[in-house]
């Protein structure tokens, strides 16, 4: 496959700025000093709809020709890609069909709605998913958008790291939370492209580690029955993420449930942020000591903060 | 009484800043929305020791002659004003002699002494703590620096509102929460000096309304078995915040626990940023319709963000 190249992530920074936030970058003190380390938190989870989803999504409505874009955009997702796909297609004042399983939490369903989404209900299979997405794209000719596999989502969400090597040029490292793999590719992309010696290492649950498995068999290994409390994780690495990650990135690391929990509640004490399980998986390796930061300048992606604060695990 | 004057505080501002952060100020579209209005979060949850405490305790410790500082500076408190107090000593490198009650929570005594504070540790009675911090005064030397009822904190904390009438100079009203005054006679110092057009209403527990009972009555009405769930705003205003609270605040609105503990999840959820039940309390009055800011420009200080995390309301 041909990877995207630089003039793609630019002109999709460019595109994408009126209806994104530009998020901030947080240090934290006290991690510096436990880990001997400088850590630069890049904080989506203060991005549109709570995570960096809306990148990707931005980028994929708004480079739609407008003959397509007219007919919709349509997807399977009962997570932030749905909300954020539903958002941007209200900003391109054009539909969006949002197909979610009929079990999904109604706080989603209502964020879905709010934004304009027109959601069909289907039974809560992948099987039914798809094929009700089969049949909504059939009927509407709306444009299919996958929420991490597909190139123009994935330059969409390079921009945030690209954001994070402008204001933090010479960093060592950066650590990306890896599920099926959108953010954790156009991360990689972007430290290739814009700061070639930043190595980009991937941090994934240990209980779902399809990715760690894919990567070093070579061949995509399904996620099936993961088990992790980090929900935005659950997935399987796509025909695109795949050969970008294998190219791009230097190593995954397997993080237990026990430091992800423990590096979610730090990051709520210490540095005041809501973040969702996922964003503290790359903390979570630190705190395991998967990896020797000791003098050196680490990006940490962020992810997203939704997270149900009726049920934290701490 | 004489108020504090503007050089005073534009001084302390200086003295500070190389030991606090300058806090950003936050936005959020969602509420701005909700209420049509445009709300500026002054966020003191990211400030150091997590409160606005930082500010008052750094000027008062910087403001001794050297004299003085060197015998040390002394409190009784089991809350931030002892981290940030212990923490400002530290950094001017004096001894913090901290009175505690003997049953303050171990990770409070823990992050005094992680600063180097000296703990004294009584009887859990404000008649113990006054008489234990009187005779470690005596033997010590040390000045007493009160949480809020001391006019160089007062100072310390106007800073903060200072830093948001620099980057949103046309405020209609800022909105604090009021305990014993200190932050709120702060506020309304910076307002009245830097932006005599803003007025300064303060938010207050409808269970711990002293403040409110004060400020109409015309002399200080204690605290007396205050009930709420906003453990910064229990005590009563002093001999120094209440002439300021009357001369330069406007009003003071009750709110009751149900709307506090709403603003509060409502503010993790929407916001993304962890903060302490006090901190809700302005919004608390907003979704309670205690005040019409339609189309208005309004700050609302959030005084900190040190919550047992392990025992939400929500």
């Amino acid at each position: 496959m041909e990877f995207p190249n630089r003039e793609e992530i630019q002109e999709a920074a460019v595109r994408i700025a009126p209806y994104i936030n530009r998020t901030p970058v947080l240090t934290s003190e006290y991690f510096n000093h436990r880990f001997n380390t400088s850590l630069f938190f890049k904080c989506e989870n203060f991005q549109k709809v709570g995570a960096f989803k809306s990148r990707g999504a931005v980028n994929a409505v708004f480079s739609l020709p407008d003959e397509e874009a007219k007919r919709g955009v349509a997807t399977h997702s009962s997570g932030n890609h749905a909300q954020a796909l539903a958002r941007a297609a209200a900003l391109r004042n054009v539909p969006a069909y949002i197909v979610m399983p009929e079990t999904a939490p109604k706080v989603k369903v209502n964020a879905v709605k709010g934004y304009g989404g027109k959601i069909t209900f289907c039974k809560p299979t992948l099987q039914a998913r798809e094929e009700t997405l089969r049949q909504i794209v059939e009927e509407t000719g709306a444009v299919e958008i996958h929420p991490y596999d597909n190139l123009t989502v994935i330059v969409g969400q390079a921009t945030a790291a690209k954001e994070l090597i402008e204001e933090y040029p010479d960093l060592d490292l950066i650590l990306c939370p890896v599920g099926g793999g959108g953010f954790l590719s156009g991360t990689s992309l972007s430290a290739h492209f814009f700061s070639p010696k930043t190595k980009v290492i991937a941090c994934e649950p240990a209980g779902a580690d399809d990715a760690y498995r894919s990567f070093y068999s070579g061949e995509i290994v399904p996620s099936i029955e993961p088990k992790t409390i980090a929900d935005g994780l659950l997935t399987s690495l796509g025909k695109f993420t795949f050969p970008i990650i294998r190219e791009f990135v230097t190593d995954i690391l397997r993080v237990e449930e026990e430091e992800i929990i423990e590096a979610m509640h730090l990051i709520f004490e210490r540095m005041k942020i809501v973040i969702e399980p996922s964003s503290a998986v790359p903390l979570g390796a630190l705190l395991a000591n998967k990896l020797d930061v000791t003098g050196k300048k680490v990006g940490i992606m962020i992810s997203g903060g939704n997270v149900d604060l009726n049920h934290l695990p701490f």
